[in-house]
């Protein structure tokens, strides 16, 4: 069978098929778009490299879910959601280790190496349901995306012909760039971006057209290179982007690999600090395997210094690890990969020069693998400009505003990431040599210290979003329009900016418990929570603002697809209730907003007809908020969420939250509160006229 | 190629493909024994029949686990466990759809018909994780199961060969019997089962010898029919083993089918009583479908009657259906199945009549499927038996004790099923005709106050084993021993005869929090909990009972498998933890037992070291009880599973869970304890020599 060629024409293309480049083309793929991936090399990764999976990012995995193409009794049903496979987090987490727990050794007055602390990875206060980091090797959390990419693949519309998994392998990239506006190529206007790939065997090049590239290409980006040109060639140290930052002497070892030992904390993530030979991490592993990451130094003339990176060799990592182990006993059996890597902490200095090319990942921030986190914000980085894509190219969202965010929002999580694991990093590799011997070298409470403080960022909750369009907090625009009084009501605990805190709420149409934050699926829509309060109250309100949804005036009816796409192959509402009142097919109401609404008063108290409609349609939507949540024994089982959350029973709150479900905006359940949501949705969505589309059609 | 052939002896054959027969075949399998599985039927089943699981069952499917074949990098570890896959519970709950609550719709004063009640599926106070009913068809449920028997036999020592998922179809049983022993014939003595079966379509007949026939052929079971003999030929109403019990002329018809509906909670279990009309029962379904059972009846001068069971058709059904919903709509599409049934309850005479041939599931009690119990109950009997068997043929089990308390055990939760559904169907008959006109015709009240008393047995939590050999409870032999005075210690509130309830825990090891429960998967082992309390307190004791352990007159030491076979294809200590101190391969230490030490006070206060030998041994076994438990909030992170299962802080206790996870016998944890624990063992396992295997080697 002859190979399958690439087309001439994409949406757009991915280059990498890493994490990055993996989470850009599951989620493009699943907002419905015609994507090119390639990748060079002509495998996944088999062993090592990347290896954590952070709370946050297993919150996201659950989120995008699993399509289910299983053939259902009778043929389709219109509306149903294609959600219900295993999906990216279920098969990671079947596959990998979890680590609860952070163990220190440190040596001590009476001991050579004595558990000195105890952490929890992550810590009790985050409110996340997956507490612990995962551990499984890159390759096995490549394969898990490729597959959901194929499956999704297989209910795209129209998907253009590709290699399984959608991935061009092996495919370098040339090169790339925009070209200006020309009358002569029409394509100019909507497909300004051209690059040259070239298969690595056949050598046969194809020249495509796309309407934005993603550089997901890792530290050595041949887009990044490609783009900002310069001198020197590889695009770091000159050119129109540069890698700022700095690199150390610091020579480590990573090696996956079988061991025997008395070392009673094994299977812990610990954090060892020998008192002259160096430190080593160690975080258990998949099929048993232990990850050491080994501090490579030895002595010269008396004083201690690095191993030069050529001699860095696995065996002297194992003869390392084994005397900084000293005195328990380490046995190495089967090896399963080794690498060696140099501190250092960098970041371009732009991540797109013309919101067409656009980096990500790796391309964009390098920085020592130590504290599980490049994986998890390169992941991240695309899941979070993958939504704002979808939005501007389906003609709904303002380019100008959502795509400078990406880099806006990113950039903080990055140079937040730097700077912790610059100091942690140092502050690691300063023990075992003189302290005085290298900035920054402290004693071991210092560096507990700074692991516990970080420990909410590390999780991947505590990365926050400063003020912009997206996140209505002080400073942002709408927070001094006409509507300003009604963001942030007194008492509320959610942030703009920050991720919505989980909760688990009875599901009135059926009666299950579920997880809030989990009923809808990443499709692209921002999901309307109208946390109600007390119904008897505030009723009026309610009725208030489903008039206000139905009139054209309303964000929902003003920010409509001009081509009427859906917003993802992923279904509106999670469930068809097959109710008279159902909406006949989910995609003709607008698909880029979704209503949920929960109600403090028990649910047994009202019905889902009380609810008035057009929020009643969504009727697998409708929440009672009785369920007892530890983190608010006092409240029982008397709307504990609305507790946690700090919604005014009296009042009720409109929580929007984002299609990568962080919180955008907190308002008053009242007018000022939906004008000002309207205010808020108008900074970054274009206003289509609402006669075009009229009224919200069910 | 040609099909494959029985072979000529095995060690079990295992009739019918049904949920009982799989489980069978599934465990039988786990247990690593050779067994023809046969099925009359060329197919799983494709649509409709029995659909709800339990949540005692959904416990005992987790408790199955998954066994994983995926490759290890680097070869094999000695003693991993192969736990791992999806397994049956992770397919079946991805495909099915959740019943946590139940609505009692009546007539009342002012509405044809009202929502009268509400009740959990499964009250609040069964204490269980998968605290709803989870429904899918059988097909759904039998795939699942025949997948993973076909993943466990690739992992079979020897498995000899046969069709996919082990199951040879179509296949019928055409006689069996077992055979005296002789002395011309060798097999008499091992394998003195002999059947004869028949495919299906070329007729061609095979005879096999086994030593042991379990008759999972359903209602009409052929395998009954043949030990029963007697001169109806159906062995129902004669012969050596009758159904008892008795049927009504109240016929049902069941419906799985999409409709849509005003109906409000469409998507709820409902209990739905007409005026005059009838009753119906309604259960959300996969695949939008929902299940109706409809009561059959007409007017026939002016006096209510049932439709004769010939002329109940699906239109009928569907008529029936539409007049007992009003006023509400209802309008059928897609019918997937549709099936007729009339009310009865009977229950065989004798499950067995020799201890060779052993009946189980429907083959020994049928009953009303409204109340969802029968697959479940089958099911079950089939894991209650397999064990049992587990133990016998591998020389370590008392068959004359061991044998004989299946019936014992599981005619117990039949007779208690069948008392449960002949009042309760007839009570939901009883509406919509006159009360006065058939016996047991109540009002909806009464009928929705059973329904709430019953949940903890329609659950499957409430099923409960009496004082026999295996449930040291007051009349059991052990309870008028030398020993009698160390069981069941005051205000401990775990019950010999009853599951072992749910906790969770932190394992020590690796610091992963755990469900204690599901910590080791069902590989026939006895599990031994020594509850520690305060270690300080208790340590001398648990020395004591380490001692006894490794002494030659312990139970561990005196009940070995002659054969030194493994207890199943699942290993013993859940992960191997590659300490140095870890037995090197865990079947040579004896893996009919295992020890789990759950530590009340706080993990970080002492080490796994501190925790005597063998004990400590099983690394990976041994816990920190510090984790909230709802169930106890008053704990609050004080050993709360302590607390809950009321085992006394300065004492401890030793808990025996039995390999089907049923509570076997609690002790003190001192001498008279565990010599308590020896009388015990020995009252159902043979005592072998200890001189002949020696002390426990690990």
């Amino acid at each position: 069978m002859a190979e399958i060629q690439p087309q001439k024409v994409y949406d757009v293309v991915v280059v990498g098929g890493g994490p990055a480049g993996l989470m850009a083309s599951l989620c493009l793929t699943t907002y419905g778009f015609n994507i090119l991936h390639i990748d060079e090399r002509p495998h996944p990764t088999t062993a090592g490299r990347a290896d954590g999976i952070q709370p946050r990012t297993i919150e996201v995995l659950r989120n995008i879910g699993g399509v289910s193409t299983a053939p259902v009794p009778g043929g389709p049903i219109v509306g149903q959601s294609l959600i219900g496979g295993g999906g990216v987090a279920k098969k990671v987490i079947s596959q990998g280790v979890r680590v609860y727990e952070v163990a220190f050794w440190d040596p001590t007055a009476t001991e050579k190496l004595a558990r000195t602390s105890r952490a929890p990875s992550c810590p009790e206060f985050v409110d996340v349901v997956d507490n612990y980091t995962l551990l499984l090797h890159q390759g096995l959390i490549e394969n898990a995306f490729l597959d959901e990419i194929q499956t999704r693949r297989t209910v795209l519309p129209e998907a253009s012909p590709a290699p399984p998994n959608g991935l061009f392998r092996p495919y370098l990239l040339r090169n790339c760039r925009t070209l200006p506006t020309d009358a002569s190529d029409p394509l100019s206007s909507t497909h300004p971006v051209e690059c040259v790939i070239q298969h690595a065997d056949s050598k046969v090049k194809h020249t495509i057209r796309s309407r934005y590239l993603l550089g997901c290409d890792g530290a050595k980006s041949i887009v990044r290179r490609c783009i900002a040109g310069g001198q020197v060639g590889d695009g770091e140290w000159q050119g129109k982007i540069t890698m700022q930052g700095e690199a150390t002497d610091i020579i480590w070892g990573v090696l996956d690999a079988r061991v025997k030992t008395n070392f009673p904390d094994i299977k812990y993530k610990c954090l060892i600090h020998s008192k002259s030979e160096g430190s080593i991490m160690i975080i258990p592993r998949e099929a048993n395997l232990v990850r050491f990451y080994v501090q490579l130094q030895t002595s010269k003339d008396g004083k201690v210094v690095s191993i030069a990176r050529d001699q860095a060799t696995q065996d002297i990592c194992i003869a390392r690890a084994k005397k900084i182990f000293e005195p328990f006993e380490l046995e190495f059996g089967y090896v399963d990969w080794f690498s060696v890597y140099q501190i250092g902490q960098r970041i371009a200095s732009q991540y797109t020069l013309d919101q067409r090319i656009i980096l990500g990942g790796d391309a964009t921030h390098t920085h020592s693998p130590q504290a599980g986190q490049g994986m998890n914000i390169s992941m991240l980085d695309m899941y979070s400009l993958a939504w704002k894509l979808n939005l501007v190219m389906k003609g709904l969202g303002k380019p100008e505003i959502l795509l400078p965010s990406y880099e806006h929002e990113r950039r903080g999580v990055a140079e937040e990431l730097l700077k912790f694991d610059g100091a942690y990093s140092r502050l690691f590799s300063g023990r075992g040599v003189d302290a005085k011997h290298l900035p920054g070298g402290v004693d071991a409470e210092k560096f507990i210290q700074m692991f516990k403080q970080n420990a909410f960022f590390t999780s991947g909750c505590g990365a926050i979003y400063f003020a912009n369009e997206l996140n209505a907090l002080p400073g942002a625009g709408v927070l001094s329009g006409p509507h300003a009084r009604a963001f942030n009501p007194p008492g509320i605990k959610l942030v703009a900016g920050q991720r919505f805190i989980p909760g688990r709420v009875t599901r009135v149409a059926d009666g299950n418990q579920v997880r809030l934050q989990q009923e809808v699926k990443m499709n692209g829509a921002f999901r309307i929570h109208l946390f109600v309060g007390d119904l008897r109250k505030t009723k009026p309100a309610l009725d208030g603002f489903a008039a206000f949804v139905d009139s054209p005036a309303s964000f929902f009816n003003r920010h409509r697809s001009p081509t009427g796409v859906r917003s993802s192959i992923v279904d509106g509402p999670g469930t068809v209730m097959n109710h008279t009142e159902d909406p006949p097919n989910a995609h003709i109401v607008n698909p880029f907003f979704t209503f949920l609404t929960i109600v403090g008063t028990h649910w047994y108290e009202w019905e889902i007809n009380d609810i008035p409609s057009p929020l009643r349609l969504y009727r697998s939507q409708v929440y009672g908020d009785a369920l007892f949540d530890r983190r608010v024994p006092e409240a029982g089982t008397n709307a504990p969420l609305h507790h946690k959350f700090g919604v005014d029973m009296q009042k009720g709150a409109i929580v929007v939250v984002r299609p990568d479900s962080y919180v955008g905006a907190i308002v008053e359940l009242n007018e000022d509160g939906w004008l000002g949501l309207n205010d808020y949705f108008a900074g970054f969505l274009e206003v289509r006229e609402p006669g075009k589309t009229g009224k919200a059609k069910f």
